[in-house]
């Protein structure tokens, strides 16, 4: 069975911005969309906050495995309630793509637990990308390096954890390095960051960064069942113990009560 | 200069409840304030949920090294501006020490990104924690393994991100395994969980716990400045650039303008 | 496609002692062999270390995607290089599991950059398996926890690097728990660790034991084409420079030059 | 009291290369044994592969707090059975700092456990390093980044396990990005990799450079007692067994014997 992937937008620059429309007549998430379908693997649709609870329902995110995020001048307008229901989408399982500005999401800080901040400059300058990670899942296809040859310029201190690995670093023309691919878990969910992919350059109808979002549509997918409850803490009384134990002491709980939250 | 340790706790059910009382006469917060005072490179003070803005107001976290955190039954309670400004203060450099039931603290789940969820019993049953990361600054002065002879029981699966270091596993009594000391960082700011310290059983007046707590406000320490804005996300602009690049293509933002958030 | 995978032991304690003989008639090699063909996925053969060679032939290795490697009392007659052999098919790609008393394995310390030790008990003691990462693929299809009722004891401090991630701890009866399950990788190749697996109690006949056989076979599987020589350190000329650069200042090398070694 | 250094060189190309004689007149190891002895908390002294057993006596291992390491066309000279005596002292606590070239020295090979590879290009192009873990010990007194106006490149990818942390990236003209500050922990040793060092370029003379140098001293110094035997496994008789168990089943091993390696 296909791997299904929503890729959700703000899609907010293609309706405001000639540039961006013309780069992206279909939207980022279109062209995403489309290079995803590309791979028989992979069933893509696309979610945009215009839509009713910005198109990510309960429902839609149930039948979601990998959920893709771009979103820039809108962060602030992502509800709460949807964002601390993708994140339990992803503990409970779900993989989780940011690409590009989704550094600062809701849902990005919210699972990273860090300030997500960098430092940027917008001069169409060369990146190149090169592999940090032989034979990672998402580098497969690719060579040890590739150019985009505009694009947003992003600068290191990156305040992120530390991942589990690093798989691409960048390299600006400006002089800045940056890393560019980057993995992470939480809960039951796979995450990757993604540098690339300002809105007035075509990045993503590149064919090495298609292949990159390929490819981690793929690794970032869980077959596993999903988790009914990801914040579940059940208690389990000394009655259902594995060892043989006692109750000693003074206790604060009553039997089958709720632990505190 | 002694590293100023501020140990903040929810202080309920030292109020509340008698055996808790009886324990903790001067509440946790007092026992491990004065435990953490032996030490002549530490000067430690409290501050409770009861105090306006539970005690930790920006001047308070300003002159806070290293945060010590320990809250149960009222992480509700917990004001957002306060999880917030404590968040900042560690993004900023400022360590922190989660204990036991801070597991699910607001500011914990917060820099964690993850559910931070496990399984519980409470059974007054042996507890003994065994170093696996030999001589980390946080074991110093400890044998390989100790115990706790009543404890209450936290079960795996930790929802908690992979740390940076694991430091010591738990085997309870009544059959379960536990990461129990984890490192971390967010920001420029060092985290610690350290699982012991139910509040009806002695753990914080133990000796070995007490040496923990000491190592671990030594090491979460950064003697580095605090970061004055630690979410800053500076523009470069082309100018400025430190290789000579010519601005090409189309741009989205406008000079000297702040970026997305 | 089906995984290849060769499953070597040293094959001594079967020929010399009779209890693990009748345990393990066909050897422990032959046990898992057969666990793993019996999943459609996998082709699983044996290679034990009184063949030629040890039975890893370059050819051999060639052929395996995976290669799984118990081994106790004769590490040291493991040749260096059949070890340098082995160790250059990880660097290259291909995925490798090291079982039980494998932790003193040649190829594993050489791996591992450290010294793997551990403390140890005899006394057919229960082992209790517990998940720590959610839905890892080295955990699909078993449960939280399960046991094995007879097990040698192994204990921290393990003398081995932080892993990628942890996926199992242990409990045992006597007291001690342990990280019994590994992730790690090396050059391009995965590798995993899982502690159970004493040759007198028949271990590798349980069925949560060789599902996480199968699943780690699967895990460690990198269907990338092998890299011709995972050593290499190729000189990228002045001329063949990705920027235009100029040679400035004195040098060392001389063109075409390899670079020392 | 002073952190102890001793600085490795190979001490070659200074006797054989009128340029790196002329850049280095006290050798790469006096430059860095000067700089070093500039902080009142370090005592620094020099060994060289020329000196019997190269400097590396057992006892000067023992009276080493942190060792550096620089070595380049000599890699191969160096005596096994000081490589595993340097490994032995690393396990043991000894920290250990690798620079530049020491990529491929047999001590760093043999704790990293990869291929240690890596691309180059000696060009005297400029390398600029930006710091990414913000407040890092190691960054200490640094700016956000610095540049060496004439270094050798080193691209990636690098054959190096994932680090515990990405402490600095470098920039190159020529148009590669690398990972240039790493650490390690191997048994009871903290390492630092720091990639700057090209032999005949002024490198240890640049002030930012020396204040890494004197940083990752303090940082990989490690105040606890030195293990005094890195690789024992001890045996744990169930008589010892700090819960009550019986022994059961089939044994391998007799009473106070030692396990195999």
């Amino acid at each position: 069975m296909a791997i299904r992937v929503t890729v959700w937008n703000e899609n907010l620059h293609e309706q405001e911005n000639k540039i961006v429309a013309s780069v992206y007549p279909d939207g980022i998430h279109g062209a995403i969309v489309t290079a995803l379908n590309g791979d028989a693997g992979i069933s893509a649709s696309a979610a945009t906050l215009q839509e009713p609870e910005h198109g990510l329902t309960e429902e839609k995110l149930a039948e979601t495995d990998v959920l893709f995020w771009w979103g820039h001048k809108a962060h602030g307008d992502v509800s709460d309630q949807v964002v601390e229901r993708v994140c339990n989408a992803v503990w409970s399982g779900m993989g989780m793509v940011f690409l590009h500005s989704a550094h600062f999401a809701k849902p990005f800080k919210r699972l990273m637990g860090g300030p997500c901040n960098l430092t940027w400059r917008e001069a169409g300058e060369r990146e190149r990308l090169w592999v940090t990670s032989r034979n990672h899942p998402i580098t497969a296809g690719l060579p040890t390096h590739f150019e985009l040859e505009n694009e947003e310029m992003y600068g290191e201190p990156f305040g992120v954890p530390e991942p589990l690995e690093t798989v691409f670093l960048s390299w600006f023309s400006g002089g800045e390095a940056f890393r560019s691919g980057l993995t992470y878990k939480r809960g039951a969910g796979n995450i990757f960051y993604f540098r690339p992919g300002h809105e007035t350059y075509p990045t993503y109808h590149d064919q090495n960064v298609q292949r990159v979002l390929l490819n981690a549509a793929k690794w970032a997918y869980n077959p596993a069942p999903r988790l009914s409850d990801p914040n579940v803490a059940p208690n389990v009384p000394v009655t259902e113990a594995l060892e043989p134990i006692e109750e000693r002491g003074p206790r604060l709980h009553q039997d089958g009560e709720e632990g505190y939250r």
